[in-house]
C-alpha cells in the first residue's frame, strides 16, 4: 500500500451477499458493512460487548475481486476485542467488525449466526423458514450523568442518546418501564441496555425493557390456546431457537368439555366468563414459569407473547364474554389483532411486556386459523392447498396465491372421542390404532403409552397400570375404517349382524350390533351408534371442503394438509378411506403438525409476518356454513363412505395389513414416545 | 321565490360570526353552518336527539344583508324535532338547526351554549378565559346489525359507522372498551354513543367511551396534588363549568409534614414510596367519588382527570420513587407530560379513562408550576410579570412573551407555619390577621374560624370551642410586618429588648426576647428565632426573584402575582413591607389564586393548552439557585427588611390601622366564610 493511508481507499467484499465498495483506510468493517447495507448484528454499537458483529477474515488470492488478501489489511486484535475474547471466547480467525479498521483490500465473510435477520431452519422440508426480525430491538447505551448546571430529567438524557448513538428517533417509554428508569441508570452507572419496541399501535416506537450495562437475553412465548391444552414454546428471540415447550389442560374443561358447553356455563352463570378468563391466565403463567425453567432463563427476560386460539378462548382470554359467539350471527367483539401490554391480559411477565394477538377472521374462524395460514402459508403457493384443522369444529382453508377462502365446519367433538360411547381424549390407556383380520374378525390394537401391540406377547404386563381405557379420536377413525375394509360395515355405514354368527365379536346390542375390540373388562365396543357420529362429524368436514372447492371451482386439490393433534396423530391413508377429505394423491396428504401454535412462534420472531396475516385476513372469503344450502346437501352426500372398498384397494394396499405385522410403525412411534406425556406442547417442527 | 325550490338558492348570514353563504334550498342549517365552518355543535349527528344545535332565527328586514327574514323561509317543526320539544322543552324561537331546512334568505343566530368551543369566563378579569375544546368528542351513531351472510365484527362496524357517520379514520380501540362492547351494542338496540379520545401517545384517536342509546354526560376532574391537601374540580366537559370541588388532607402527611422528610422516609424505608402512591391515589379516588355525590353525578361519567403536583407529588402518583429528587442533582425521571390510563394510576374511573399529567420543568419546578404558567400565560403578555407560588419551596416565574425565566427558591416551610415557635397550619384556631398599637404595642389578632377581633366584645363567647390554637402563615407575616411597623424589631430583625419596660407583652427569652401576641392559655408569642426564619424566608423568595431579574436584565417588573394558598391570603402589603417580593406598584401586586389547580382546569377542558404547555416548558431556561452563586449574596442582602419605616409610609398608610378598627376587612370576611372547612378545595376564580 502506498501514499497516506488515511486517504488511501481499499476495497472490501462482504461474502456471501457478494456486497462490495471502496472505503477510506479507517473505517471499520461494520462501518462499512453498514454503509453497504451489509446485514450484520450490533447490540453494543461497536463497543466490543455484545459480540454479536463476528466476521471471518478470509485470506488468499481473489482473483475473481481482484484482491490478495491478508490479515495485514486489517488492524490487529484490539485492547477491548482482547477483553471479549477473554471473557466470552473469540473462535480462530473470527474478528468483530466494530474493532477491526480496514487497512487495505480484504473479503470478509458473515458467518449465518451474525446476522440481524437469522434464518430459522425449519424441519419439515415443504414449510418455510423463518427470518428473525422480532419487533423488539436491543440498545446498548451510554448515558449522559445528570448535571445540576443543565437540568434535565433522566429519560430526557435516555432519549438522546438513543439518538445520538442509535438513530433512533420518536421513542416514548411505557411508566411501568419508567417506574424503574432511575434505579436502573444508577445501577448500571449510566451504561445500560434498553429494548424498544417497534409495532405498537400508533405506529410508535416504546421503550419496553431497561436493564444495566450490557444485557440483551430476550425470549418471547408463543402460546396456542387450545380449548383442551394450552401449549407454549419459549424462543430465543435473537436466533429464533425454541429452548423449551410446555403444556398444560385448559383449566376450563372444568366449564366443560367442549367450547359450547363453556358458553352455556358462561351465559347461565353471570361473571363466569371473567372466571374463566382468570384461569386461563393462570395457565398461561404457569406455562411461563415452567418455560423458563425448563430452559433455566430468568423469566424476567420474557420481554413478549404471542397468542393463538380459537374465537372463544380469544374472547375469554382478552375478557370478553363469549356470549355472542354461542348464537347466531356468531359475533365476533373484533377480529382484528391486538397488541395490549401483557399485565392487561392478567399476564405475569416483566414491565413492559406487551401481549400480541393474531387477528381473527370470523366467528368460528380464530386466531389458531390465522396462526395455521401464516404457517402454511397458502397464500405463497401456486398450488391449490386445502388446509384443515380439525377440533369440535374443524377450519377449513383452500386458496392458492390468487384467493384465499376459509370456512368452519360443525364436525363436532367426536373425532376427539367426544360422543362415542367408549370415547375419550387422547391420554394414556386410549386405544390409537386399530387392525382387524378381515377373515377372522379379530382385532388387535395400540393403546397411548405402551409399545405393544396388543397381541404381542407381554402385552398385558406392558400395559400394566396404565390399562386400556378407551378408544381416542385416531383409534375410532382406523376401527371404523378397519370394520369397512373388513366388511363389517358396509358403504352406508350398517354395521352386518349377519356376521354375528361367523364371529363373537359382533354382538347384539338392542336393535343394533357392536364390534368388540377388548373383550375384557373394560369392555371397549364400537356401537351402530358410534359409527353414524363418525359419518356425521367426517361428512361435516368433507362438506365443509367441498363448499370451499365449489366456491373457488375446483374439482381436485393439489395438496392437502392436516393441522393439529388430530392431523398429526392421524394415519392419512385411513382418512381418505373414510373420505374425511377430497380425494387427492396420497403422497401430497401430510400432516401440519401443530401449525397454530407455529403460527404464533411465526408472528413472534418475525414483524413483517404480522402486517402479512394482519393483511391477509382481510382478504380472506368467510364462507357461512350455517347459511349455504349447499352445505346440507353435501353433507348427506358425504354420509357413506365414498367408494368401493375395490377402489381403495391400492390404498389400502399401502396399509399395512395386520397379517404383514408391525402396522404403522412410524405413527405408533411417534406416539409411543409421547404416549405418557402426552399432554405437553404439540411441538410443530 | 320563484321556480324550482331544488335548485334555487338562499343566502344564509350566520350571526355572530357574519359568516355567510348561498346554499340550495332543502339544505339543512347545520349542514349549511358546516360547509361555512361555523362553529355549531352536534353529538346526534343531526337526528334531533342531542339539542346541541339550537339556534336562534332572526327576523325582520336586514339591510345590511338585504335579506327580509321570516320564519316561511324555513321549513316548518319538524317531527323529530316537535318530539325533542315535547321531551326536553325548546325555548320559544329556537329551532334545531339539523331540522331546520332552508327555503330562503335568512339569518341565523348562533347562541353561545350551542357553540362546539365555549368560552368559559373566568371571574378575574385579566385572567385568559377558557375556550372548551376537551380531548373527548362524542358520537352518537347507528350502528349496522351483524348478519350471518356477511361476517364482520361488531368492531368493524362501529368503525363503519364512525367513518360514515362522522368522518371518523383511524380510530383504535381501549381492550377495556372492547370488553364491553357487544353488550352494550345490544342495550343501546345498535345505537350507542361513542367516545373518542384525540391526543393520545402516537397520535392516535382512541374509542375511550361507549354507553347505549343517547348519552353524552361527560365529566373531567381536575386535581391539585399539593403537600398539604389535594383540592380537585369535577367540571363539565361540554360547557367547562365547575360542578363540585373538594379537597382532602394529603394521607401522606404522616409520612412527614414537608417533601424533605417524606424522600427521607421514602429513603429509609424501601417500598414507603410504594405505600405514599397507594395512599395518594386512594385520596383522589375520594375525591373523585366525593365530587361526583356533590354534583349528582354518576361516577362511570367522569372520562378524563387531569392532575398536577410538585415533582415530588408528581412522582409519587405515577409510582416512581421520589429519592432522586432529594438529592443533588435533583434529577427528574420525566418531565414530560404523561397520558396514561387512569387505572394504570390505580384511580378508579370507568374503563377508558384517561389520566394527564402537565410536564414538569427542572427537579424543583413541577406539574404545578406548568399549572401555574398555563393559568396566569406570562407567555401570551407584553408586561414583565413575576409570578411567585409559595410552599415549602417557592417556585418562581419571570417573564413575557419574549422570554420565560424559572427557579425554586428554597424558602423552608416558615411560611406554612412550621418551623414557628406557635406556627400551625392554616386552619380552625390559628391567628391569622395581626395588629399591634404603635403607641401601647399592644396587639389584637383574628383566628380562622371566628369572625371577631379579639378585643371586640363576645370574642371569647364566639371563639368557643374553637380557642386560639397557635399562628399560621399568613399570620406570622403580619406580625411580624406590625411588629417592624411598631418599632419592636428593627430593620435586622432584631427585637429591642429595651422596649420591655415599657410593655408587658415584651418579654426576656433566656438571652433574647419574645414578643407575646396571646397572654392567656396557651401562651402564643413571636420569638427572636421565628423572626429570623422568617427572614430567611423572605429573603430566599426575594433572592430567587431578584435572580431571575438579574438573568432577564430587569430592575422592576410591571406586575407581580401570588398564587397558591399562601398567595391567596397573605395581605400583599405586608408581603411588600417585609421585602417578600421585588418594589411593584402595590395594585400591579395580586393574588393568583391556585393558579396551578387553574391550570390542571384548562388542559382538562382545552386540547391546544396541553399542546401549548409542552412546547412552553421546553422553551422555559430554568436557574438552579443551588449553584448560582449571586443567589447567596442576594440572600444575605435581602435579610433585612428592605428600607427605612419612614418609606413605608405609604404602604403603612394604606394598612388600615389598628385604631381604625376593621383593619382588613375584605381578607378577613374571606378568610371567615372559609374558617370552619379550611382544608377543601382552593377555588381559583
Amino acid at each position: 500500500m502506498s501514499g497516506d493511508e488515511q486517504t488511501t481507499k481499499a476495497l472490501v467484499v462482504f461474502t456471501p451477499s457478494g456486497k462490495r465498495g471502496k472505503f477510506a483506510c479507517g473505517t471499520s468493517l461494520l462501518s462499512a458493512a453498514r454503509s453497504l447495507g451489509v446485514d450484520i448484528d450490533s447490540v453494543c454499537g461497536g463497543r466490543a460487548i455484545c459480540g454479536r458483529c463476528q466476521v471471518d477474515v478470509c485470506s488468499g488470492e481473489f482473483a475473481k475481486h481482484g484482491i490478495v488478501c491478508s490479515n495485514d489489511n486489517l488492524t490487529g486484535i484490539s485492547k477491548a476485542e482482547a477483553r471479549y475474547d477473554e471473557k466470552r471466547g473469540l473462535p480462530a480467525g473470527r474478528r468483530l467488525s466494530c474493532q477491526a479498521i480496514i487497512k487495505g483490500d480484504i473479503v470478509i465473510d458473515v458467518p449465518p449466526e451474525s446476522q440481524v435477520h437469522k434464518q430459522v431452519i425449519r424441519k419439515r422440508a415443504e414449510a418455510r423458514n423463518i427470518k428473525t426480525d422480532p419487533v423488539i430491538s436491543f440498545h446498548y447505551i451510554e448515558v449522559e450523568e445528570p448535571d445540576i448546571h443543565k437540568p434535565s430529567s433522566d429519560l430526557e438524557r435516555v432519549y438522546r442518546a438513543l439518538r445520538d448513538q442509535w438513530n433512533l428517533l420518536q421513542v416514548s417509554c411505557d411508566l411501568r418501564i419508567l417506574s424503574k428508569l432511575q434505579a436502573v441508570l444508577r445501577k448500571g452507572e449510566w451504561a445500560v441496555t434498553i429494548g424498544v419496541h417497534h409495532r405498537l399501535p400508533g405506529g410508535i416506537s416504546q421503550i419496553v425493557s431497561i436493564r444495566p450495562s450490557f444485557h440483551d437475553s430476550a425470549y418471547g412465548l408463543a402460546v396456542d390456546v387450545g380449548s383442551t391444552t394450552i401449549a407454549a414454546h419459549l424462543c430465543n428471540l435473537a436466533d429464533g431457537k425454541v429452548l423449551a415447550s410446555s403444556g398444560l389442560m385448559n383449566p376450563q374443561i372444568r366449564f366443560g368439555e367442549d367450547l359450547m358447553s363453556r358458553i352455556s356455563y358462561a351465559m347461565a352463570n353471570p361473571g363466569a366468563d371473567l372466571k374463566m378468563s382468570e384461569e386461563v391466565r393462570e395457565a398461561i403463567n404457569m406455562l411461563a414459569a415452567q418455560s423458563a425453567a425448563t430452559a433455566g432463563i430468568d423469566q424476567s427476560d420474557i420481554l413478549e407473547v404471542v397468542l393463538v386460539g380459537n374465537p372463544v378462548m380469544h374472547h375469554i382470554l382478552l375478557g370478553i364474554d363469549p356470549v355472542e359467539l354461542g348464537r347466531a350471527p356468531f359475533t365476533l367483539a373484533t377480529s382484528m389483532a391486538i397488541t395490549r401490554p401483557a399485565c392487561e391480559l392478567g399476564l405475569k411477565l416483566p414491565a413492559g411486556a406487551y401481549a400480541y394477538l393474531l387477528p381473527c377472521i370470523a366467528g368460528h374462524l380464530g386466531a389458531d386459523a390465522a396462526g395455521v395460514i401464516l404457517s402454511e402459508s397458502p397464500h405463497l403457493r401456486d398450488e391449490m392447498s386445502l388446509i384443515v384443522d380439525v377440533g369440535t369444529n374443524a377450519e377449513i382453508i383452500l386458496g392458492n396465491k390468487d384467493r384465499l377462502l376459509a370456512c368452519s365446519s360443525p364436525t363436532g367433538p367426536a373425532f376427539e372421542g367426544a360422543q362415542i360411547s367408549c370415547g375419550q381424549r387422547a391420554a394414556p390407556g386410549a386405544i390409537e390404532r386399530v387392525r382387524i383380520n378381515p377373515e377372522t374378525l379379530e382385532p388387535r390394537f395400540c393403546v397411548i403409552g405402551c409399545d405393544l401391540w396388543s397381541d404381542d406377547p407381554g402385552f398385558s404386563a406392558a400395559i400394566g397400570s396404565i390399562g386400556v381405557s378407551g378408544i381416542c379420536g385416531s383409534g375410532i377413525i382406523e376401527a371404523i375404517a378397519e370394520m369397512y375394509l373388513a366388511g363389517i360395515i358396509n358403504k352406508d355405514g350398517a354395521l352386518d349382524g349377519s356376521l354375528s354368527v361367523k364371529s363373537p365379536r359382533i354382538r347384539a346390542n338392542g336393535r343394533t350390533f357392536d364390534y368388540v375390540l377388548n373383550d375384557a373388562e373394560p369392555l371397549i365396543c364400537v356401537t351402530q351408534n358410534d359409527v353414524r357420529e363418525i359419518q356425521l362429524a367426517k361428512a361435516a368436514l368433507y362438506a365443509g371442503a367441498r363448499l370451499l372447492m365449489d366456491r373457488m371451482g375446483v374439482d381436485v386439490v393439489d395438496r392437502i394438509r392436516l393441522a393439529g393433534a388430530f392431523g398429526s396423530h392421524i394415519d392419512v391413508k385411513y382418512a381418505m378411506i373414510l373420505g374425511l377429505v377430497p380425494d387427492c394423491e396420497l403422497d401430497k396428504v401430510e400432516s401440519a403438525g401443530n401449525a397454530a401454535g407455529t403460527g404464533a412462534r411465526i408472528a413472534l420472531l418475525n414483524r413483517g409476518a404480522r402486517d402479512e396475516i394482519e393483511q391477509l385476513v382481510r382478504k380472506i372469503e368467510k364462507i357461512e356454513t350455517a347459511v349455504e344450502p349447499r352445505f346440507q346437501e353435501h353433507l348427506v352426500d358425504a354420509m357413506a363412505i365414498p367408494h368401493k372398498r375395490a377402489s381403495y384397494l391400492k390404498l389400502a394396499s399401502q396399509v399395512t395389513m395386520p397379517a404383514t405385522g408391525d402396522g404403522g410403525a412410524g405413527q405408533r412411534g411417534a406416539r409411543r414416545k409421547r404416549g405418557n406425556r402426552r399432554v405437553t406442547a404439540r411441538k410443530s417442527d
